[in-house]
């Protein structure tokens, strides 16, 4: 057996630990990284931390997702959480719950996509630890960001225009395809694409890469910090209805949304049409999209649309920020009806996988 | 049933957060809690950062463990990190895992040690995230520092004195009489003695405070730091033989260890003799024990002593650090001859629990 194929509880935590060291290279700002009881970098002064996690089972699974990109997710949603907060990814602190019989390419190809996002967006790997486990594989991962100018929840007002960066309800297609078995290799090619056709192959990759490997607006978000040109944003990653719910939440408002207007993906749309559905739901519901939702003054919508031309990222106005209690409406042809958010439970046992459920 | 009884699968989960959030206080130098997508507090210039993870049959079991003691240590030992470091911990992120059938009563006693843990130490929470899982569960906290002076791994001389604070193996001792049925209730109070008779009540309360409710010395670790008197520090987390060897490696020294010298804790010592056992092999090989592993020049020595007993902490002379590629020797009273450390490996399948094995 190669070294490469050999299940890490025949190799041990010490020539692990060694090994995945040796891969991690230093970075800028990092005055000690791995290897001693904490990592010490320079900060300040202000520091903005967050954490996310991909759970087996709950997140992922390995007949779905290439260890490779499963690294590159791990580490965008956590850069997606700072950029969304205006400020820029600097350091991560990565841990892994592994079973002992998982091979040492797995975890290496793990960190081939974690040390490739981290080298895209200017982030070291710092630190972090690994655990065994009888379970789930646990993907955590701590970011720390440089902020200044933060950009939260909590200032909407009333009047405001609902904008969303990119197009929506990708991540949950694929999250879709992948159950009808579609896949990408671990270059993100399309290698299977499962229940449908091979004239579909182009829109199927699309949906499988914008949930295997999001891609969040992360340059846009600290533009739009920095020229201080929204009320509040934050990141698309439970969907639109419950996030906006979530923001009217922060802000003390609520919120009113046109349903003409979501930016539907078009490969999205394609691909729902194709199996007689209506893709506006993916949209409205469908998580894991990782653009923002932004809270912007009408006067500010002009210059919020020139700083996303910059970076070609395409903006839509989806609706109105209200006075009131947290609550969402829509607007559809028949005029203002309430709407319930329909998005992710992670703790509702009636999901089965847990993973957020298909419009 | 009542809401504490309630498993969070029924509550949901962003009633969950919600109340979480109710629990957590604000804390000094926090400029955003818990709440948005990123944290963001003051730091700098130097901020020091760790992780650590409780993984349920690896590193702790429910019957075992009381979950108030389980949020205290899940914090102390990352506390015990930054403090190894010479620093101050400020701000922790917490992750919890959690199946959707556990309880909230669960997580509120969770997060009564967490938080009574953070207000004794000055540790902010403020952020984190819960997931759900069809595993064990994960307590997995990230804990940032203010750091100035760091007391790193990597400075050991030939002619360092080897150091250890506290007394060894209690915690060790713990683990195996939680095995036996002895058990503390969630005030840490002895409420089994297992396999034991009520006239060995004292030292067992002792050994499973220590392996469930762990104190690092992290005041010392501080004034030692700031003051610049060590060459080298790390916590004893894996056993002290292990510990040791890292130290070696992450200096590039040789050390050799008195037996004689170290300081086995007297409840595990005479627990041990009740079985006909020694307890030498439990303070030099058992984990968890949370206290500093030091490399002191011998001229140092005198102020060390004065600083640990300023604390009321015992210190004791156990070895010699020595010029040579990493690798210990015991010193017996048949002279020096080579030691393997025996510490844990959390992936060595042999290990069944995969908790640290009992000399």
């Amino acid at each position: 057996m190669s070294e490469a194929g050999k299940p890490i509880g025949e190799l041990g935590e010490r020539a692990l630990l060694r090994h995945l060291r040796s891969r991690i290279p230093a970075g800028e700002g990092v005055v000690l990284g791995v290897g001693d009881d904490a990592a010490a970098v320079m900060t300040g002064p202000l520091t903005l931390l967050t954490s996310d996690v991909l759970v087996e089972h709950t997140h992922f699974k390995l007949e779905w997702a290439p260890p490779r990109l499963l690294g590159r997710k791990a580490l965008s949603i956590n850069i997606s959480d700072v950029a969304a907060m205006g400020g820029i990814a600097r350091q991560a602190l990565v841990c892994l719950c592994l079973r002992p019989e998982i091979t040492l390419d797995f975890v290496d190809a793990l960190y081939d996509g974690l040390l490739e996002r981290a080298a895209e967006t200017g982030v070291s790997i710092v630190g972090g630890n690994l655990a065994s486990t009888n379970g789930p594989i646990v993907v955590d991962i701590t970011v720390l960001g440089h902020g200044d100018h933060l950009l939260t929840r909590t200032g909407a007002s009333p009047g405001d225009r609902i904008v969303v960066t990119g197009q929506l309800g990708a991540a949950a297609t694929g999250l879709r395809l992948l159950s009808e078995g579609a896949r990408l290799d671990s270059d993100g090619t399309l290698v299977a694409t499962g229940l449908w056709t091979e004239s579909s192959r182009q829109p199927i990759e699309h949906c499988l890469r914008a949930q295997l490997d999001p891609a969040p607006p992360w340059a846009l978000a600290r533009l739009l910090a920095e020229r201080q040109l929204v009320h509040a944003a934050m990141d698309l990653s439970d969907g639109l209805s419950g996030d906006l719910l979530t923001l009217c939440e922060a802000s003390e408002v609520a919120a009113a949304i046109d349903l003409a207007a979501l930016p539907v993906d078009p490969h999205a749309a394609s691909l729902t049409r194709a199996r007689g559905g209506d893709a506006l739901g993916l949209a409205l519901h469908g998580g894991e999209d990782y653009q923002l939702l932004l809270a912007v003054a009408p006067d500010a919508l002009a210059e919020v649309s020139e700083a996303a031309a910059m970076w070609e990222i395409p903006l839509a106005d989806v609706g109105e920020i209200m006075a009131g209690a947290p609550a969402l409406a829509q607007r559809g042809s028949d005029g203002l009806r309430p709407l319930n958010p329909r998005s992710h439970d992670h703790f509702a046992p009636s999901l089965g996988m847990g993973m957020t459920p298909q419009p």
